[in-house]
């Protein structure tokens, strides 16, 4: 199999769906947004070993390569549409991975509603790496932004926090006393985001801020803060939790740093005004307020300020 | 410095031509075409090792992968606008590499009239691979194809061919009896390509089918016959070669063969109704005609077959 056979046997089906694609036989996608949309683009790689293991998975991996990409988009309040893949694989190139990897992407096209529209493929003396640009559509300037908070207004979450930090504690070996179910449950956090796509469009005219919590809540909280010039109050028994992560930090409560500052959960982190408390989706808490200052405040129940975890996220480097 | 001083430091300013990159601060870009223009995509990465050699200067590998996809964008015909870039480091993360890489984004961005509007970087234990999505515009349906060859349609090239693939022969200890000055014309191509973007611009309207010269010429004017349903005949005569190719080729017949299967000069291939001959670019020569049939043959001057060289061009696996 060279380069071309995997582009026609594996590839090419996934851009049916996208008459741009042109089929995987161009130099290039050509694309129009619809009537009235602008295109929604971002850009996000994966390597072996830093954002997955090398041993997991193909599908899995293309799933969440694919999906941390679609929760950039619905960090923007942006529809899917398409996107790009790049491959650079571990020499020789194993035609049963790419296969596979191809199968998990086509699960999840027919989840989410995208196709591919172009990509590229090589094989190096190195570990894996991953890359996916994905192309969403939005409303010009009708696109949810980190930089529109404003002191007053309430600060949400979507779903629970800290399983996917958690979950990778149990594929490390660790978090041995959790029950079975709750350690696969972690797991499964862990190895296939959810991103919020419909939650995104929903928040369109609704929420003054938005951004995906991939590098830890109080790091992407600390984007939103910077970008809109306010200081982010955080109540930190009031973020969200799931059984699972419940049961791990309740047998050690220093674990309560990975729903914090742990990162890959990829629920939205939003603000609202206090007008539109009423119509706050139902798979929100609030788990804070915006007010005039700097930086992301940590507190109790009581408003006594609490050491902020860790050091607040993953920078990569 | 973390990921997020690198892209303020480093990367933010390179956004600030495209108000659709949001300053980099959010979690993706708003572009929207031109009225009555459509996006036209492409992705494509290196690899150290593969693509370029590890310890090539990082303004020039940066350089070098901005045009290898503006390269592309030329083969559709497609003005460029924006790109997204992805790194994944060696790790640790060199500061002063990602200076310099940018600092060759920064050069080129001002030659071809881009700007940064998003991407991605990590580290991981491996060698160096970066990538690039770049978005240019064109008239929907106004696309150079690779479909368009028809019988009796003349085939052209831009430029020269060879001069890459001899001279990563010069990097890598090879081809010591040329003078030097021919030897650094030839290593100059290989690390940095000419995106022919005038030239693709200037074809639309004319050409009938086009492609870029990225996995050697009969490789890729073999993706052009089977995508159109023609054969096309090269006149192997006719190749047009630089003056230190043609040296190389003096000293060394075989070495024909890095014009006809050698990849990386990044120049068009493309094919004119006859009507248009009149009508050809400066940049372009004839060598070729298309046919009723397919695939792609390679003549002698008086139309006998001669051995088509290598394996046709780079697979990449």
């Amino acid at each position: 199999m060279d380069e071309f056979g995997a582009i026609a046997r594996y590839f090419a089906p996934l851009a049916a769906g996208e008459p741009g694609a042109l089929g995987l036989t161009d130099d290039a996608a050509v694309l129009a947004p619809a009537p009235g949309m602008a295109f929604v683009l971002t850009k996000d790689l994966m390597a072996a070993g830093v954002h997955f293991l090398a041993d997991d998975p193909p599908d899995l991996v293309a799933r969440k390569l694919l999906r941390v990409n679609l929760s950039d988009l619905a960090a923007m309040g942006a529809r899917p549409r398409a996107y790009l893949v790049g491959l650079t694989l571990p020499r020789p190139a194993d035609e049963a991975w790419i296969a596979a990897f191809a199968r998990g992407l086509a699960q999840d096209q027919a989840a989410f509603g995208v196709a591919l529209a172009g990509g590229d493929t090589t094989a190096h003396d190195g570990p894996l790496v991953v890359s996916l640009t994905a192309v969403g559509e939005a409303r010009p300037g009708g696109a949810l932004r980190r930089s529109g908070a404003r002191p007053g207004d309430l600060v949400c979450v979507s779903g629970t926090l800290g399983d996917a930090a958690l979950g990778l504690r149990c594929l490390r070996g660790a978090l041995g006393g959790l029950p079975p179910a709750s350690r696969a449950a972690l797991v499964e956090r862990y190895r296939l985001p959810q991103p919020r796509v419909a939650l995104g469009l929903a928040l369109v005219g609704l929420a003054s801020a938005c951004i995906d919590v991939s590098d830890g809540l109080l790091a992407d909280l600390g984007h939103v803060a910077e970008t809109s010039g306010c200081r982010i109050v955080v109540r930190q028994d009031r973020v969200p939790l799931s059984p699972a992560a419940a049961q791990a930090v309740a047998g050690d409560p220093a674990l309560m740093g990975d729903a914090l500052a742990g990162g890959d959960d990829y629920e939205l982190a939003f603000t609202v005004p206090p007008a539109a408390a009423s119509r706050l989706p139902g798979e929100a808490t609030v788990i804070g307020v915006v007010e005039a200052g700097a930086g992301v405040r940590l507190v109790d129940a009581g408003g006594n300020a609490l050491p902020v975890p860790g050091r607040g996220g993953w920078t990569h480097f």
